[in-house]
């Protein structure tokens, strides 16, 4: 059984999750009966290791982390395969996939430019 | 005159640039003649400040700064004012204008969907 987890950096604002949790709806429509989770590095709850527990809770055997981030840097290069690496220990039974960061996917690029120019 | 500043956060990797030269390079095809900077919070080269300069220097006098940021933090809501406010001090022939963060707009949001779901 295979899970979504949409990996973000986290913020002090409450709000921050928001659109975080918009994203998380349009996956969890598109893909009835896979699992979407929302985990963060820091600050904002729920800490990746928490979204991955909940996804071996319920059986998933297979994660594909989906970084939310728009380049990679030190968060996606260091941080999450040693968060990674933390838990393959923790679960075992679980194979972890990384997608590509959002912010380097042709249609997120076409769509962000879109929103520079609207109004222009 | 118009121009527009790609805002990001920036960090340490120097090939975190790459993916806003890609929605600079998208914009400025959709608006020849409009001038499109980038420019970052820190780490990354050039600051706000700088792509600001740059185009003061080239007569625009209303500039359009982009957030590429996917929710509205700290940076987006304190930092960034902060900045535009010294920037209106400094060059008072210029009008700021600030759009919403990428990461709220629903084409942005649909496209990163899109990628979380791809293959799965």
């Amino acid at each position: 059984m295979k899970g979504i987890i949409l990996f973000g950096h986290g913020a002090r604002n409450p709000e921050y999750i928001e659109p975080f949790r918009r994203i998380q709806a349009v996956v969890a429509a598109k893909l009835p009966g896979v699992p979407v989770e929302i985990g963060f590095l820091e600050l904002t709850q729920p800490p990746l290791e928490t979204s991955i527990e909940c996804l071996a809770r319920r059986g998933v055997t297979h994660v594909k982390v989906v970084p939310i981030f728009f380049a990679p840097g030190r968060h996606v290069l260091k941080d999450l395969p040693q968060l990674l690496g933390n838990a393959i220990d923790l679960h075992p039974g679980i194979e972890f996939e990384v997608a590509e960061c959002v912010g380097v996917v042709d249609g997120v690029i076409e769509a962000m430019a879109a929103h520079a120019v609207a109004g222009t």
